[in-house]
């Protein structure tokens, strides 16, 4: 098999046992959930069969690097994509960024209304904790370990991550400016934490410390920042269709982002930059060029069309 | 000194150790949360310094009477008074109950905005599994006890928990009709769900186990219900000025309470007969009468005026 194939087919055993775990973290509707069906089905729709898994597969594949069973961090792969299904829910309620379209279809609030749409992203925010305290293997993976891993999601999903990057995100958007400092804060805080504590977290379940953790948070953070400039780079360039969101919000509005700071040209330069100095990462910490996985996805994520 | 007085010197210890813990967990805005202090100041003025912390105490005091050593349960103790403050925020935005009065003062989207407030929510429930996490005395609590604990209130607080409930009471709000059974299902989620993750908490960082964990958890599930009979028939007699929140909203929607099912004698009969049971359940368990703190708390859950 060639490279691409590999990690094709390595991504896709990642997303079908994450896919699996959250349907037997999530369970079905009915039964004794009878009364209250339609706030799991909302979950479901807003969790299962949608969305690239990037943050999972970070986690399952840092693991498997530091100890070879990268079963072993499912519960928190699947806890850090429940984290982020809770967290685009509410950033797309009117009273935050009010969006429509989401993952290719109506977003939670417009098929399920406005209250419904809130409890199910609050209700897996918890699930995320919920899920991965019943169904870590505490035996294989250690109650330290678990706790360390689940500390770090939640400082990286809350008041001082993701939410404090949501939070700047609507400010930016009130005062109609922010410079690149505030930019970047912003973005690290909002979708670089959560994909640090994805790495971070497949790291301490595989075993590293010291050093290779911090390669693999580095690594994380040059990513993430990959991400979010490709991302900018997306709405400018792409179609509601390809990215199944809608596009276009942020100049319509007027906010500052990687595009409207660089320009086209050198925020691609900038993406490439941040992907090669993330491959360095790798190297540093001694992944060696035989295990491409993670390579291949630093590259995936600035080339990517959607 | 008599029993008021003890159970009040309690009370106080309690409460100052909760609020000081509490502050510690949110820690201050400004420093390097400068840019999105605003979120903090809006966690801090949801939390800090106001409610009855009963969620607290009962926490605290079922690991003392486990193991003598209340402290080692502030955490937890905090934890559960984060994700209480977090579902008020939530509560009271415009999508669910509408309500502009919290604790005796504007809501928190009143105060702070729509978007703050529903992000200090989410920044609460988040920071009551991080601050627990962190701050747990791993070594005195044992870390396999510490998972237990967070297990339940993560199991509690989520979808088959508090938030289960409140789309069923939204539910009951929408269709105008609810009988005795879904009102008290209704219940059992909303309110009861969390108070019983404060006393099985408490027990289990406490050391105890099989008969006496059942026999807390009981005691909960009756002062549980007994605080909602209470807080209907409230609902109906005092004034917001009394209960620093909106009166008299069930009535005006038409929506089935404990005093429209059973009418206020009744439902005072049902709130005494709970509390009877809550007692109960203590002697059986093995609370001495001269630990009166949850026994005089049992009976206060019922006589109280706000």
């Amino acid at each position: 098999m060639n490279e691409g194939a590999c990690f094709k087919a390595r991504q896709e055993e990642y997303v079908r046992a994450v896919e699996g775990q959250l349907e037997r973290s999530l369970g079905a509707p009915g039964g004794e959930r009878g009364h209250y069906s339609v706030l799991i089905e909302a979950m479901g729709y807003s969790l299962l069969g949608a969305g690239k898994r990037l943050r999972a597969m970070l986690c399952l594949e840092f693991c498997r690097l530091g100890c070879g069973e990268w079963r072993r961090a499912l519960p928190f792969a699947a806890a850090v994509e429940e984290v982020h299904a809770y967290s685009l829910i509410h950033d797309d309620l009117p009273c935050m960024d009010d969006d429509v379209l989401r993952r290719g279809k109506p977003s939670c609030h417009v098929r399920y209304g406005e209250w419904c749409a809130l409890l199910a992203g609050d209700a897996l925010l918890t699930l995320a904790f919920e899920s991965a305290l019943r169904d870590c293997d505490m035996a294989a993976v250690g109650a330290e370990r678990a706790v360390q891993a689940l500390r770090l999601l939640a400082q990286s999903a809350g008041c001082d991550g993701m939410v404090g990057g949501q939070a700047l995100d609507l400010q930016a958007e009130e005062s109609g400016a922010r410079d690149g400092a505030l930019l970047h804060e912003t973005h690290a805080l909002k979708t670089g934490a959560l994909i640090r504590a994805s790495c971070g977290m497949g790291a301490i379940l595989g075993g590293m410390d010291g050093e290779r953790l911090s390669g693999a948070l580095r690594y994380a953070d040059e990513i993430g920042l990959a991400f979010q400039i490709t991302d900018d780079i997306l709405d400018e360039t792409s179609t509601p269709e390809e990215m199944g969101k809608s596009v276009g919000k942020d100049k319509k509005s007027g906010k500052t982002t990687y595009v409207t700071l660089y320009g086209i040209d050198r925020a691609r330069e900038e993406a490439q930059a941040c992907a090669g100095r993330a491959k360095a990462a790798l190297l540093e910490m001694g992944v060696p060029r035989t295990e491409p996985f993670l390579y291949e996805l630093a590259e995936r994520i600035v080339t990517r069309s959607h």
